[in-house]
């Protein structure tokens, strides 16, 4: 939604003052919040337990988007944002909301949409006397935006997927990464949804193995046909001539479309550029960081080596490695934008040239 | 050694008859016979115990090797040949060994070394009244042709290694996939011992892990400095020239060059490729199939869904998918020749073309 839009929006809704009044609620599949009430479905238990966490403090709030039991770039930032929504229904105030939001940010540096949601929220309580109706107000626009972003790529996604297509995705981009239906794994229900007979590649995604946890049980849900791969078998597959296109997500996007995301996502790349398979990054346009010229500038997170060295979560917890095994643990790597294809964003499906155009008006 | 001289060895040996009389005795560092009885250490069991089987029929070995607990291609043959020594200590009858050697040769289809050592000894029964000696006297050979045939090759590959190299391998190669010190391992050992001070990423090797549980156990008892990796991330690690060169071994190679191998192969292959990254595979002769004219020809087992849903050994058994999540487990696949830099073998380092001259005389 442009700029000047959202802001009429937002003045409208002041005037009104109806969602403040009521009480906020807002629900996703996997996050809501209800009149001061925050919840958080725990992902590391899935795909065994769905296990909600009733969310009382920021700092609850960091050690759960640390402990990746909240995960996805959107529903990061979301999750963030209801945390000082929650703070704001408590009087809480401005000062203390702000430092909040500052340990907050620290959470999970890669995730962009965490600091423009945060930024956002910031930026509107300026010199305003009561942070409680404007904070509430912003959280729901920005949630609204999500799932509004999510129905408007996927619908560009989808058009571009032939009946019958066999897709390779990676990570997990769906409801359990964004308030609404998801980036790639969006596409792909939508695709499905239209009656295209489509299958999908699932990429275990070592090492916290959101492709085989969690990917493999939203589509399982959804009733879209998959198969499960660890990640070593795409290249194997796209030589059968398996793979007619690969979609997945993106943590941040540097405004020439070098594109941060979950570690293998390089590889993926790779393997679709030797192999002339279609590879579409997909995500908001929140995604885009225009601040970050290139790939070069995305700082990269290195993760607990035990990570590696075994697999550990609600399944069971196991090292198969020798214990004290030196580990290479980075949580990201960069495709770089000349093995993207396309990118499928809310603003349609573009080249990298076209990327600043998408963020033109909408964000700082 | 070519055929005319293992013939030699063979005539004088049944001269001497000194072995037989003393009673075989063979160790390797996972395997060992003794006048009559067969231990095989349980690979399944490493890094985190060291327990040793001692095998007593052929249909025991059958399991053994299809349960994984001996694996690699020279080692499984080695194994193999084991249990028909045993049962010509016994007593028993040339046919019962051909039809022992029938069911052996069906434990592992794709791995070459079984077959050629199987034919081996049939061909050398033949038409033989005392099969006892025959057999005992050409398992020995053998063996000691695989140690041999390590030492050579790993000659020929640390001779091609840099002071302060990263070389990045795959699977397990080393003493527990042979007699002798290894393939891609036994050359990464003898630079080390030749102080080139390298330094070795092992990618893990899902879904079996024998990256993760062999190779960095293997390499932390000799002393190498290894760095534990997912698969997924040796795209990202070759990107910011962090990988010199790869080293892995080969389970079969066609006539042509294309190489069968550890599934995720030929995803290493391709990334090595696109990086300019030279891609080596290392073996001795025996992996050499002359009636394979090319990768098309080779058969490629698929194996149980299970291994991909979790992981599963002596540390635990863990499923973190859907229970009954559809799979694709293909045990290996195949790096063309096109991406292999050159073949390290007993012979030299050989390029594709060059690998029929590595056989002549020596294999049917």
């Amino acid at each position: 939604m442009p700029r000047y839009l959202s802001t009429f929006l937002l003045f409208l809704s002041f005037l009104l003052n109806v969602t403040v009044a009521e009480g906020l609620s807002l629900k996703g599949l996997s996050i809501e919040y209800d009149r001061g009430t925050v919840k958080i479905l725990d992902q590391q238990k899935l795909p065994a337990e769905e296990e909600w966490i009733t969310v009382e403090t920021p700092e609850q709030m960091f050690g759960i988007i640390r402990a990746l039991k909240v995960r996805g770039a959107p529903l990061i930032g979301i999750a963030a944002i209801f945390s000082l929504a929650k703070m704001a229904e408590e009087d809480a105030s401005a000062d203390a909301i702000k430092d909040a939001a500052d340990l907050l940010r620290e959470s999970r540096p890669t995730a962009v949409n965490l600091a423009h949601y945060l930024d956002r929220i910031l930026e509107n309580m300026k010199g305003q006397e009561n942070v409680h109706d404007i904070i509430l107000t912003t959280v729901e626009e920005i949630f609204n935006e999500d799932v509004a972003l999510c129905d408007a790529l996927s619908e560009y996604g989808a058009a571009l997927i032939q009946p019958g297509e066999n897709i390779l995705t990676y990570c997990n981009t769906g409801s359990l990464a964004c308030a609404g239906s998801g980036t790639a794994l969006g596409v792909i229900k939508k695709a499905h949804s239209q009656g295209k007979n489509i299958h999908v590649y699932v990429c275990e995604t070592r090492p916290l193995l959101q492709g085989g946890r969690l990917t493999a049980w939203e589509l399982e849900k959804e009733g879209v046909p998959y198969t499960l791969i660890c990640d070593n078998m795409a290249a194997s597959l796209m030589a059968k001539g398996k793979v007619n296109r690969v979609l997945l997500g993106a943590d941040r996007i540097a405004i020439n479309g070098d594109t941060a995301n979950k570690i293998g996502t390089y590889s993926v790349a790779v393997l679709a550029h030797f192999h002339n398979v279609p590879f579409h990054v997909v995500a908001p346009y929140t995604t885009i960081d225009p601040l970050c010229a290139s790939g070069d500038m995305i700082k990269i997170e290195e993760r607990a080596p035990h990570e590696v060295r075994g697999a550990a979560g609600s399944f069971g917890n196991v090292c198969w490695s020798p214990k004290d095994a030196p580990v290479y643990n980075p949580a990201f790597d960069v495709a770089p934008a000349e093995l993207v294809t396309s990118y499928i964003l809310d603003k349609g499906n573009l080249s990298a040239s076209e990327l600043s155009t998408a963020i033109i008006g909408d964000a700082q």
